[in-house]
C-alpha cells in the first residue's frame, strides 16, 4: 500500500470541492428541476449550425486550425475581440475558460497568506481557486460603503504584515446575487484602488446578458492600468468550448502569458477559430437578441411566480441581467438542511452558504430550465419551503 | 504608473519562456526550414473530415456536446480510452492537454524546494512547470546506471531533509533525443520507486508512434500505484484539440479532479465529443497507420541523408519512434550561438541546452516538414555546420 497523503503538496488540503459540482455528479439533471448550476439553456446553442461552421472553419483556416497555436491566443479571435470591445491587441490573451482566468490571475498575484478581498456573497469557483493557493479571503456586503470597507481592510491588512493579492469582484449581475455595482460604487472601488495601490480582478462573463436598463462602464474602462477584466464565450456562444479572455495590462498580460506556456500551451486551437468565425460573422450577435429575449422571459416569469408562491417572509435579489437571483428566508431558515428534503422532492438549488452568505439563504438559476419546468419547480420548491417554514 | 513587479506573487520571477515558442513567434513557419517545435504534419490532420464529424456530435449528442461538461472528462471518452487500452473508468482523468496533466500533477506533488528526479535532456514545457513551483530539477543521462543514479539522489536529496516529488520520465521515444527506456532498465526503475517510496509521472504523448520494435510495457502497466501516466490526443488526432488524459491510482486522480475544478471546471467539451467519435469510430486507428508511415519515411530519410551529408564528427540518435532525432556535435560546438546565423539563413532547430545538455547539441524534429522541404533543409543545415566546424 501507499501512503500517497504524505505525497501531496502543501496547496492539497486546501483543495475543497465544489458543492454544485457534487451535486451534478448525484443527479440526472434531466429528472430533476434544477435552480442549481450556472447552466445556459441548451435552447441559446446554435448546435444545428455546428457542422457547417467547423466545415468552414476548417476550409477558410485549414490545417493551422488543427495545429498547435500561439499562447496569447490565435491573432483572428483576437482581433474580432479588439473590434467588438475596442481593447488594444496587446491588451489582450486568450484563456482556456474565465475559470482559467481567474486561477491564473490568483497564481500570478497571491501567495500564502495573502488576502483577497471581495463581496460577499460572491463566486463559488473564485473561492475555490483563492483557497487552493492558500490565500486568505476577506468579504464585504455591496453596501454603501463597500468602497470604504475595502480601503479600510487593505489598510488593517498591511497592519498586520500582510499582502493584499487582488480586490475581486462581478460587477454585473454578480455570481450569485445577481446585483449590480452602481457607476457611482465603481468609481469609488476605483478610487480605492488607486490610493491603495490595489489590482482589481473583475469577473464579466454575464455582461452581455442585459435585459433592462443601460450598460455600467467596466471597471477596465474606468482604471485600464490596474483592472484585469475577464471575459467568457460560456454565456454567449457555449459552455462546451472552454474559452474565455482576460484584458489588461501588458506588464501583467506578459507574466500571465509565460504562465500559462507551462499550464496548457495554448487555448483550444479549432474552438478559437469557431468562436472567431461565429462572432466576427455576426452569428453571435443574432444568437444573443435571441438569448437575451429568452432569459429576459425567464426572469420576468420567476419574479411574477415568486410573488405569487412564496410565502410571507421570504425576499429576492430582483435583477437586471444575468442567470441568477438570490432568496432570503426567515433568519433560522437552514438551507444546506433543507437541500436534502428539496432534492428527494425532485429540486435542487446552490444553499447561500456555499458563497459565503447566511444559512436562510439560497441561488436560483434562471436559465436552464424551460418556463414550463420553472414554474412547475418553483410551485414545488415553495411549497417545500412553506411547510419547512 | 503602477509598479507590477511588487505585486506579483513569489512565483513569477521563476516563470521562464520557451525558448521554442518565443522562436515561433519571431518567424513565420511557412517560410522557413524548421526542424524546430514538435508540430505534428498537417498531412496526418482529418482536416476533410471536420465539418462531417462535428456534424455528427451536434446530431447524435446533442446540446450536452455544447454544455459544461463533468471535471474528470465526458464519460463516452472515458469509456473509448478505457476499452482501447484496459484501464478501469475510475482511473481515468481528462485533461485540458497533457501539458495540463504535468502542470497539474506538478501542482499536487511539489512544494517549492522539493526536487523532481529527471533524464537529461528532457522536455522544456515540463522543465517550465517545474520551475515554476519553484521545484529543484536534478537530471541524469540515461546511462545503465539511471535507476543506480535516480536511488542515490532520492537518498542525498533526504539526507539533505528535502523530499523528491517525483520521478518524471518520457519512456517511450523521448523528447528531445528519441531514445526509448529498455525493458529491463523500466523493471530497475519501478523497483528503485517502490524500494525508496517514490512516485513516478509518465508522460507519454508519443507511445503509439513506433516505426520498428516491439510495444515495450509502460511504468504504468509495471506500477499502477506508483504511476501517473500521461497521454496526448496531440500526436495522433491534432494539438489544435488540447486534449490529454491522466492514468492513475484513484487517490491521486481525486485530488488533481478537485484541483481542475478550479484549473478550468472541465476539459473542452466538444473537442471531447469530437475525439470520442474521431477514436470510437475507428477513425483514429486508420490515420494512424497512415501517420506512421508517413513518419517513419521521413525518419529513414533524415537518418540516411545525416548519414550523407553530415561532416565527422557529428552523431545523432536513431529513434524507434516519436517525432525527433538528437545530435551531437564535436565539443566545443556553441549551438545556441549559432542558432542566429541558421536563422538568418532561413532554417530552424532547438538548441539542446534549452533541455539541459550541452551546447554542442540539437534537437531536429521530422514529422513537420515535407520530404523535399526535409531535403532542401538539411542540405542547408548540413553546409552550415561543415562551414561553422
Amino acid at each position: 500500500m501507499v501512503d500517497y497523503s504524505q505525497h501531496f503538496s502543501e496547496d492539497v488540503p486546501s483543495f475543497f470541492r465544489s458543492p454544485v459540482r457534487e451535486i451534478f455528479k448525484r443527479v440526472d439533471l434531466s429528472r430533476i428541476y434544477s435552480f442549481a448550476g450556472g447552466y445556459p439553456s441548451a435552447d441559446t446553442f446554435p448546435l444545428s449550425q455546428m457542422g457547417a461552421l467547423a466545415g468552414k472553419v476548417a476550409s477558410k483556416y485549414g490545417s493551422k486550425a488543427l495545429q498547435y497555436g500561439g499562447t496569447q491566443g490565435v491573432p483572428e479571435l483576437r482581433q474580432v475581440l479588439s473590434d467588438r470591445y475596442g481593447v488594444p491587441l496587446g491588451n489582450i490573451q486568450i484563456t482556456t475558460s474565465s475559470q482559467q482566468g481567474i486561477d491564473v490571475c490568483t497564481r500570478i498575484l497571491a501567495d500564502p497568506g495573502d488576502v483577497i478581498l471581495t463581496v460577499c456573497p460572491t463566486y463559488l469557483g473564485a473561492l475555490q481557486s483563492f483557497r487552493s493557493y492558500r490565500a486568505e479571503v476577506r468579504a464585504f456586503p455591496l453596501s454603501d460603503s463597500f468602497a470604504a470597507d475595502i480601503e479600510r481592510a487593505a489598510r488593517e491588512v498591511r497592519a498586520e504584515g500582510k499582502k493584499v493579492a487582488f480586490i475581486y469582484l462581478i460587477p454585473d449581475f454578480q455570481n450569485p446575487s445577481g446585483e449590480t455595482i452602481s457607476l457611482p460604487m465603481r468609481r469609488e472601488i476605483v478610487e480605492t484602488a488607486r490610493k491603495e495601490d490595489l489590482l482589481v480582478v473583475e469577473d464579466s462573463p454575464y455582461r452581455e446578458l442585459r435585459y433592462e436598463g443601460e450598460d455600467v462602464p467596466s471597471l477596465y474602462s474606468l482604471a485600464p492600468e490596474r483592472v484585469l477584466h475577464l471575459g467568457s464565450f460560456s454565456k454567449i456562444f457555449a459552455p462546451g468550448l472552454r474559452l474565455g479572455w482576460i484584458f489588461g495590462p501588458e506588464t501583467l498580460l506578459d507574466a500571465i502569458y509565460v504562465c500559462k506556456q507551462s499550464l496548457d500551451l495554448c487555448p483550444p486551437v479549432f474552438d478559437q477559430y469557431l468562436a472567431a468565425e461565429f462572432m466576427g460573422s455576426g452569428a453571435l450577435d443574432a444568437n444573443l437578441v435571441h438569448t437575451r429575449s429568452l432569459y429576459r422571459a425567464k426572469r420576468d416569469l420567476m419574479l411574477s411566480l415568486l410573488e405569487r408562491l412564496m410565502p410571507e417572509g421570504v425576499s429576492w435579489t430582483r435583477p437586471e441581467g444575468g442567470l441568477f437571483l438570490f432568496l432570503t428566508l426567515p433568519e433560522g431558515f437552514d438551507s444546506v438542511a433543507f437541500y436534502e428534503t428539496a432534492l428527494s422532492a425532485g429540486v435542487a438549488y446552490v444553499a447561500g452558504s456555499f458563497f459565503g452568505a447566511g444559512a436562510n439563504t439560497m441561488r436560483l438559476n434562471f436559465s436552464f430550465m424551460s418556463e414550463d419546468r420553472i414554474r412547475e419547480g418553483l410551485a414545488l420548491l415553495s411549497d417545500l419551503i412553506r411547510k419547512a417554514l
